[in-house]
């Protein structure tokens, strides 16, 4: 390396003028005039240009040949542009450099997709070149963030006392919900390491060492069958705590969010952060997370349609389902293609449809509004509040939870068309109460919701033998503008408890020692009351990036099949590697 | 939880006299006396002596009835000691806390071994228990400290614009050296991740794309048979910068380990830090990491046998092979037993024995002294500096490096043994100057000695192809009293340049575009000069918390055998499991 560099691209401002420097970098963009020959140099820290003047025809020549992305280095001295020439696009727009020398450390052949904000190549070629993708500098701002949060996430657990522990990657398989990621192990034949899904078995034993507080940024492996934006290995923030209960967990994290919203967004927020019951959550939003930042809330009339002539609603209320309404007073003028899509949008999530009647006027009109005698109309416009004019949306389920759930998505969907929502506002709360437990007809057995360590509200532990399905779990999820943003729990600390509440998930004490034992024995050797949170991380810079997929946050991701473009992974192996595992691929 | 902590047990001193509190954590000890009954409380800060009077005798029973490691929180007020009763072993000794209610939040059974400082339980039964283990303070201090270095670590890098970037666990399988942990791919039959020996393509790729300064505290795994201190899944910290050369690298790395070493060990210590060439450093120390605390340097005397009578010499001589010489001022009083201990311990690095000599009285005597001509005892006079009295060790191989190895050993184990260290100096200092290969017999070919994208230097280009052995890589180690704490190198980021070095180490095109071509694709679309380093992180801790083993750092470690003896990994799956992932076990 002949020329050195002395100074960043990006931070030559006007007072450099007159100094020698070098710069290195990339060749954004050149541009030919009659006279000099100008270059855009791009390192990570912004644009400068370059002049060559043609006076040194050498010189001149040498870079003439120069295409984009080639990496060089150029000495000069830095020159005020003319008031005509300066650039008020970028901060380096008032000065220049006049170029003395030139180093070419590498040519680039033309890349198959432009490095600019706007490209559109398609992911596939995106992925398969990440170093080039990454030069875009939605990407590049995307990583440096991440970057960002993560030490100060780190510099607020560590300033109040929690520790960093790194938590094993080769563990026990525990098949509990997701499906692990195996890695046979060559020493003993025939048995695995798991990769971890989550530190979770691993932070709470380091409460019962004594730790007290910890945290760690953390990947996670998950080998479920990818959806949008999902990744196989993700990261989390893991925290845990000793002796806490369920503020004590929250009040920390509030003052994380507090200092990492100030931090990042420049968003002053304070707390503590409401709490909604997951009912209510449920009633009045159709969510358990539910963006908060508008209104349109649901509301049961279930209770009006006992006597209805309309059959559907009638039976639904018969069998002691479900019939809920959202009012748009907004959308009373709706066209039947518009309300076409909004039926087609619920199809697509396993409804069998919307029903719909506008209102106006005193009047109902459209859609079901025939099938209505006057005391459901009275009844409607009495419990809607219907006054002016609206388009009211009703779902009737014999699940109460599905249609709710339905009415949550419609609710998102409506807000997102009626453009309800103020993107400049910051809604944050605490879903809290969550059911303990889930019946899964897949599985015909209770699952936890959460996770099966997840302690029972003290008063509810009289009903795990009973009546499971009506525990409420110590559980809370913080919930940002419609977002998950993390997720926790008091666990449990008992022996006996953790062992009734295996019972309940049907998980027979022999299961629970082979996959739990050194856990519940763990209790018996003085376990101190903890509790936990974990935030996705990935998610968490996506929306802080504003970025429109997962994939623009990580680094190097993985396509939906798991394969990575670029170092093409998996891959095949050599037959006697496999045989030094002790396993062979079954041949199909 | 009915009593929720105000105070840490460590934390309590004079000035809370008077306050309530409550304290939680784990019954450390406890002392009956005639009257009240005393319990030191435990937690992660420190300890508090707690006092049951019997006055209370409800209370006093229920303590009374507390064991040892049983975990619970205690109400009551501080109150100052009798001057008697003051404990200065501890921070708290001034203080106790009068109790006055008490929760037991979880009792103990007999741990299966005490929790002090001084245990001797078997480390198989401390691994089992790792829980109990951990609440030890030297554990518990150690990985205090590790998380404290990390964030210092962190700290240093980030304030230097270096971003964490997370590279991914997820790889490809490229063998080179090490052997790789797989995983089987559920979605790619037959095909397989790696999980990464470093972070070292990914980290070169990120400085085509831009970043210009990286770092990352990153597990790395190698499926290798364990070794003292080695763990098949370890971290490093991992840097990387474009547009550096040598002196860039270890200027950066010296800035941290001076901040490093002024927070962690309050030395003063100051860069630039002495280089040494690779070449100096076996000639002087026979180390490529010498510590250079004592003297007792290495001395070349092969030239002084060439006609000796004493055959081994000479034969050695003839064959171009080198004679070694330490000279050990203080141990001419060595007994034959002693120098015996020195034989055996060459003996069991391989070699066949050391030669010794006693000079005394400008007389030598003993040993080989008898084979020694008038002329090989002037020469060694002379070049030995040999004046006073001194044992004379001497080891002569046909391989210089072997030589120069069990010499270097030899010195380690005379300076310990005669107590030449002064452990209260940092001496730190840089070997440089590489060979860039090594040749294998094993293999019959020629092998990077650091990794194969060590670039050479320039001025050694020429000889890839001519005399490949003599070519110096632009690596350097990082070595601190004796112990090599990082290495690193300048990397190639020419194409062609890569791909010569691949022939010389004889990888195919073939090969290096189905392992590497990745890399050597983006070498061409704009590459900047770039180099790194890695740092041992678990081994860094080790020194720095003055640890016996490398498992006293590590929360989780695994057994030699690698396994995890807490949770019992590796362990069996269910067939099925496998069959999703196409693989099946071979049955032996």
């Amino acid at each position: 390396m002949k020329l050195k560099r002395t100074h960043r691209c990006g931070e030559l401002r006007k007072a450099h003028v007159g100094e020698k420097v070098v710069v290195s970098g990339w060749v954004n963009n050149w541009r030919e005039h009659a006279g000099p020959f100008f270059i855009d140099l791009r390192d990570r820290y912004g644009v400068i240009q370059l002049v060559f003047s043609p006076t040194d025809e050498a010189l001149y020549e040498k870079a003439r040949k120069l295409r984009a992305e080639s990496v060089i280095a150029v000495s000069g001295s830095v020159r005020a542009r003319a008031d005509e020439a300066i650039n008020s696009n970028i901060e380096t727009g008032e000065v220049e450099i006049h170029a003395e020398d030139l180093e070419v450390f590498n040519i680039s052949k033309t890349p198959p997709f432009e490095i600019n904000e706007f490209n559109n190549a398609s992911e596939d070629v995106r992925l398969k070149y990440r170093y080039l993708d990454l030069r875009r500098k939605p990407l590049r701002d995307a990583l440096i963030l991440r970057s960002q949060v993560a030490q100060l996430t780190r510099s607020y657990f560590s300033r109040h006392d929690f520790v960093e522990i790194e938590t094993p990657f080769l563990t026990k398989s525990t098949p509990e919900g997701a499906r692990d990621f195996l890695v046979p192990s060559r020493l003993h034949h025939g048995q695995f390491y798991a990769l971890p899904q989550s530190p979770q078995t691993y932070k709470q034993i380091l409460m019962m060492a004594g730790f007290d507080r910890y945290f760690q940024i953390v990947k996670c492996f998950r080998d479920e069958d990818l959806r949008k934006d999902r990744q196989p290995e993700f990261t989390q923030i893991d925290v845990e705590m000793s002796f806490v209960d369920e503020t004590d967990v929250m009040s920390f994290v509030e003052g994380f969010i507090v200092e990492l919203f100030k931090e990042v967004l420049g968003a002053e927020i304070s707390g503590p952060f409401p709490r909604m019951t997951y009912q209510e959550s449920m009633d009045r939003f159709g969510s358990d997370k539910p963006d908060t930042r508008f209104g349109l809330e649901l509301t049961d009339i279930t209770a009006g349609f006992g006597s209805t002539e309309f059959k559907v609603f009638r039976s639904v209320h018969g069998k002691k389902g479900y019939i809920g309404a959202l009012v748009a007073q907004e959308a009373s003028g709706y066209s039947r293609k518009q309300i076409d899509n909004l039926n087609q949008f619920v199809i697509s999530l396993g409804a069998k449809g919307v029903a719909h009647l506008k209102f106006k006027d005193g009047e109902f009109d459209g859609g079901i509004s025939k099938f209505m005698g006057d005391a459901e109309k009275a009844y409607m416009i009495e419990n809607l509040g219907l006054k002016e004019e609206a388009l009211v949306l009703v779902i009737a389920n014999e699940s109460a939870e599905a249609a709710k759930n339905l009415l949550g998505h419609l609710r998102n969907k409506l807000a997102e068309d009626l453009e309800l929502i103020d993107d400049s506002v910051n809604h944050l709360h605490w879903t809290i109460d969550f059911p303990m437990l889930e019946y899964s007809e897949e599985d015909q057995r209770y699952v936890a919701r959460h996770h099966p360590f997840t302690s029972p509200r003290d008063e509810d532990r009289d009903m795990l033998e009973t009546e499971p399905e009506n525990i409420l779990a110590r559980a809370y999820d913080l919930v940002w503008n419609g977002n998950e943003l993390a997720g926790g729990s008091i666990r449990i600390h008992e022996r006996e408890l953790q062992q009734r509440v295996f019972n309940a998930l049907n998980i027979s004490p022999e299961e629970a020692q082979s996959k739990f034992g050194f856990l519940l024995e763990s209790f018996e050797y003085g376990a101190p009351p903890h509790g936990g949170i974990a935030f996705g991380f990935d998610r968490m810079i996506m929306l802080l990036a504003r970025a429109a997929s997962i994939r623009d946050v990580i680094a190097f991701p993985k396509t939906a099949s798991a394969v990575g473009l670029m170092e093409k992974s998996p891959s095949l192996t050599a037959d006697e590697q496999l045989k030094e595992l002790g396993i062979t691929v079954i041949k199909s």
